[in-house]
Order: structure tokens, then sequence, then C-alpha cells
């Protein structure tokens, strides 16, 4: 076995923040304190570097500035789309379309405004968790005020047709919102072209290599939608709450970098996500969740029958590979993964789901490392699990 | 003229983050960069620094830990508060007593609710700012279901009698919020002894030298309130959102600097407050505006007639002064502030405000540098004041 070393695999969790995202943040977490709602000169400054960070962002989504919002993260992005659309259209009508995959920050705002009087369709999916564009328009009914479909999935990666959907809600007439957390930085958006069928999208900076509570909401000009955080007059009277600054500078300078390496990180991500992937499908009774091209190039999403993947994680931490179960947010609790419930995996294969998300920092002596550690562990769990018999093999 | 210095006084808008917290969150705005939510051991470090920092907050506020839940700020805690208590509760009743002297963060959230069939009193103050108990029992209704008085004013500074309305709202079983963002740190809280009739309370990290982006909301066990962020798991399934772990783990250091300190802080903060305002009122035609003795520590709010407070915050800027003319979440605005509209300053001499709020590292020599500059710009101003005439001023 090869000594031990640190391999984190968890990005879509969270990512470090760069150095070079500490640096710009710093002199704002240190001698530029100011408030930027203030009108004297530390005030401005403040005020002018979250400008350029909103320039930035827009500049990498192919957005204008005036349709960029900072929020405190992707659940607050998600929140306000989802319950700030809701209560602006209600008048209009009650009904919702997303489906049974998203986030829960998309989720659990629809199941709470079911219990404000809305009515909520969540779409089928098919076995790799592809929505089916048809389905979007035939759920659509006379009184359906919002469709949110994310754009790629957390857990299995698979990305889904985005432009489609959002062509049917245009002709439609109804806003659009995608939940994109996963994609920055890791697929070009450019609103106002690829994307120019969305109305809302959510980002959060800590999954783009930028720190941990900044995120923010793409809200295209002339979006009909209620504030969320009502209070002082901050983003533009959109978003009250004294600005993140050092947060909001931190997110800028981490779109800035992920934007201008968006290729090469695609390039590298795919090399090193095939070559794990194609060696870790060579364990027996292991298959692929996701659809197997329409994913993330940073992901992989394995279910191997037998065990647990919890006992899996505990053991790969133990050798140092840092990865996670299902969606690292609810990954408090053992309940099997609302997703591949979704998807139709059997809960006693879902169980035994491991998900690895690859990143900036990780070199092809990680991807040895956990071709040769995980096959080992697999093999030993494997070997003190009641149900992994021969008798039980069989019959599969 | 003294030599020109940097003279920060605008604390109520924001402080510097003091260097212990910055250095104690450093850590995690770099090797530890674990999601918490995660079960590996990178994950279990933010996790623990999370959960360390609620004990520090809890133990500041004389309060359980388990009753601590971060927030993105002040904002986020003050619409959570209002508008989760609202729509938990609606069925009882429609019916919110608050004062019109409220942060919009209170103020805007209730103007909301009222767009969504809540009924709102905004009870009368006094000259001071001051409520008055008898008026919050006598606005009470068999439908009220939330009262939200705040701490201490953050324009004129004074000081609510919490205790005693808090007391009246319990006798009527009606939740009762404050706003206590201006107050951490200065006045020590122990929400088991003398704030025990306080169901919930808002505070913010920036306000007291901590960092922007960051804040908690008190909820006393059994609180009925809906969740505001809803998503995954965090904070007891209280708060979703991946948490700002070096924002939090600055919030929990902040606060035991702060409760440390906290009686030394009002000395030194009264005698410079003291110095400064018996100074200050020595300038013909100036008022003190908020309560005599019931007010912040730090706060000082002159309303200098026949000037304009933007000309005066323009000057002293130049001179290296940082303060402020109304509250700085809304002084992109040029109109006379709510809190001073409330207690009947005429708009003329409204517009003549000044608020300087002093803070941990302003000394005695900042007080003679501003003793020294305020009067002459005073001066400076009225002579080329339009409204600044002898008979004018005769009439008086």
């Amino acid at each position: 076995m090869a000594e031990k070393r640190f391999v984190y695999m968890d990005h879509a969790a969270t990512t470090f923040t760069k150095p070079e995202v500490f640096e710009a943040m710093l002199p704002f977490l240190k001698e530029h304190f100011g408030n930027p709602s203030s009108l004297y000169s530390i005030g401005r400054e403040g005020k002018e570097a979250v400008e350029a960070a909103r320039e930035q962002l827009a500049k990498a989504l192919g957005a204008n500035s005036e349709e960029i919002y900072f929020t405190s993260g992707g659940t607050e992005s998600d929140n306000w789309a989802i319950k700030g659309t809701a209560f602006a259209r209600r008048k209009r009508g009650k009904h919702i379309i997303t489906t049974p995959i998203e986030h829960h920050a998309v989720l659990y705002p629809c199941e709470y405004l079911e219990t404000q009087g809305f009515d909520v369709t969540y779409l089928p999916v098919d076995r790799y968790g592809l929505v089916d564009p048809a389905e979007v328009e035939a759920a659509i009914r006379e009184d359906t005020i919002l469709i949110s479909v994310m754009y790629a999935n957390n857990e299995i990666g698979t990305i889904e047709p985005i432009s489609e959907i959002g062509e049917i809600a245009q002709e439609h007439e109804i806003p659009f919102h995608t939940d994109a957390v996963q994609v920055i930085g890791k697929i070009p958006l450019e609103m106002k072209k690829k994307e120019r069928n969305v109305d809302m999208l959510s980002l959060s900076a800590h999954k783009f290599y930028g720190p941990k509570g900044i995120g923010a909401l793409f809200l295209r000009e002339g979006t009909e939608i209620d504030n969320y955080m009502h209070g002082g007059g901050q983003e533009s009277k959109k978003r009250a709450g004294t600005e993140n600054v050092a947060g909001i500078v931190g997110l800028g300078k981490a779109i800035e970098l992920a934007a201008a390496n968006i290729e090469e990180h695609d390039r590298k991500m795919r090399k090193m996500r095939d070559r794990l992937l194609a060696g870790l499908l060579e364990i027996p009774h292991c298959r692929l969740n996701g659809h197997p091209e329409k994913r993330l190039p940073d992901n992989i999403n394995l279910s191997f029958e037998y065990i647990e993947g919890e006992s899996l994680l505990l053991m790969l931490d133990e050798m140092g590979v840092c990865c996670s179960t299902g969606s690292a947010c609810s990954s408090g609790s053992l309940d099997p993964s609302h997703v591949l419930r979704a998807i139709g995996l059997p809960p006693e294969i879902a169980q035994g789901t491991l998900r690895l998300t690859l990143g900036d920092e990780n070199t092809e002596e990680d991807i040895d490392y956990v071709l040769e550690a995980l096959p080992e562990i697999v093999e030993k769990l494997r070997a003190i699990s009641p149900f992994y018999k021969p008798e039980n093999i069989c019959e599969k």
C-alpha cells in the first residue's frame, strides 16, 4: 500500500479558498473595513470593491452587472428565487413546476409553499436523472407561475437540458429559475446567448474556490420577484443587509480565476475523472449513477452493492481520502438520498453509494492512490458483509 | 489647526475587525476549509469550530447554546424573526406591534407583511424616541401575534424599556422580538435573567469588531417560528445553508472579547462621549437627539440648525473624520431619517443631523481633534448658509 496521503475528492460539498482569492479578500478583512453604504472614503472603498466584483461575475456569466445580486449563498439565492417569485405572482396563479432531484434549498422552499396554498408538480426523471422537456411542457397549466430545474445535479452530476426547458418556459411566459451551484466554473454560461431563456440563476462562491457564506442570484432585468431580505437599500434596494465585502471580493476573484481557466479545468477534470472511473468500474457489483455523458466533468457517483456508503466513507477518511455518500448538506442523515430514490435505485443499492468529486488541486497521484485504496476497502467491507454471500450474488 | 488625522466615529455603521478575531478566522479561510456537514475529519474540524463559537455567544448572552442560530447578519435575523413568526402564527391572528423607529430590517418586513394581509400597529414614541410600555399594553389585541421593539436605536441611541415590554408580552403570551444589533458588546445581556422575557433577539458581528456577513438569532426554546432559509439540515434543521465557518468563528471570538471587556468599554466610551458631547453642545443652535441618560454609551446624535448634515459629513471626511448623518444603511438617500421624523424633529432641523459613534480604537486625542474641527466646520457652513441670517435666528 502506498504511503498515506491527503486526497480531497469532495469538491461538490465545498472547495478550498484559492490563495489568490484569500489575498484579494485580505484588505477587506483588515484595513478597508468601512460600510459600503457610508459616504466617506473608507466606505466608498468597500462600495467600489463590491461593484468591481459584480463586474467580474457579470463578465464571467455574460450578463449585465445590474442583473447580479449578492446573497449569503446558494441557499438564500434559491429561497429568494422560489419564494420571491411565488409571492410576487400569487395573484396570477399558484402552480410551480420543479423536479424531485433538486437540492433541498429548492425542494424545501417548494414544500413550504405547499403549506401556504401553492401547488407543486414534481416532474418525473429518467434513470439517469434527466428531465424530459416534453414533460415540462405537459405539466404547464393556466396557473403555472414558476419553473425551477437545476442546471446539474449535485449528487449524480447529470446535466439537465436547460436551454430546451428555458425555451418552453419563455414560450409560455413563465419565469424560469435554475440552481447552477454545481456548474459555475465548470461549464461556461452566457446569459445573453446560451442561457438567454434563464430568468433566475443561483450560485455559491465556495463551490468554485471562493469563501463560504457568499453567493449571488442572477435576476434578468424585468423579472417579477418580491424582495426576500427586506431592510436597508443595499443591492439596488433588492437585497438588504450590510454587504459582506470581503466575501463579495472573494467571490469576484474566484469567478475571474475560474472563468479564465474553464477549458483547461474541464480537460484536466475529464482526464482524471475518466481514468478514475474506468479503474473503479472494474470493481465487481458496482454501477455508475447519473448520465454517462451528460454529466459534470468532475463527478463520479458509484453504488457498490452489499456494502454501506457510510462505512466506505469512514474507511476512506482513515486513509486520508475525503468524499461523500449523498449530498453533504444532508449527510448528517442515514436516509437514502432523495436523488437516488428518484432515479429508481433500490434502497439496498443506494445505501452503498459513494460520490467522488474532483477539483483543481487533485493530481494523477491522487487518482493512483484512490485506485489502490478503494478496491481494497470495498473488498474488506464485503468480506464482513452479511449480504455479500455467493447465493445472493448468484441470484442477481 | 492640528495635523490631519484619521478618526473613525461611525462604529454604529460598522466596526473594524479586531486582529485577534481575524487571527481566529484565518485557519478557516485557509487549511480548515471542510464543509461542516461532512463526516470526515476536515469537515468535523469546521463543525467543532462552529459549535465552539455557539458556546462563546451563548455564554456572553447568558443563554443556552441550543438557542443560538447563526445567520448572514442582523437583517436576516430580523427578517426571520418577523416573517417567520408571522407566517407560523397567522392562524392565531394577523396583528403585529412595533415602533416607527425600528431599523428598516424590521420596518420593511412589517410593511411587506401588510401587503400579505397582516395588520401592523406602529406605537408612538416620545420626543426622546422612548416607547411607553403602557402604550404597548394598550395596543395589544385578541389577534396580536408578535411584538417587536428594538433594544436601542441605531440613530439616536435611545435605550428602550425592554424588560417592561417583555413582561407585558409574556403576560399576554405574545412572542417578543428585539433587534439588539446596537447593544451587543455594550450592555451585558442575560437571557435567563434580565432579558428572560425576550423570545427572539437579533445581532450582527460587524457591530462588535467581528466580520461582516455573519450574525445570529437567539430563539428561546419553544418559540413558535417558521424556518426562513429552507434547505439543508444545518443549524439543527432551523437555518439551511453551508455554514460561513470563518465568519462564525470570527463572531465567536469577537463576542468573547467584547464580553470580557464590557465594563471597561462602557467606562471608556462614556468618558470620551461625555467630554465630546459637552464640547459640541457649546456650538450655538445645536441640540442633542435621543434620551440624555437612557442612551448607548458610545452614541452622540446632534442637530445643527441652518446647515445640512451631508455637507458637514463631507467636510469632516476631508478632515479625516468618518461619521454619519442618518443611519448608514439608508445614507444613500437624502430624505430626512424616519427616526428623526418619528421623534417630531422638524425637517429643517433634522437635515442638519450628525451621528458620531465611538469605539474601541478612539482616543482622547481623537476627541480633541473633533472638538477642534467640528465647530470650525459648522461656522464655515453657516457663513455660507442662506438660512443663517440674524433675522431668522432672532425669530427663534
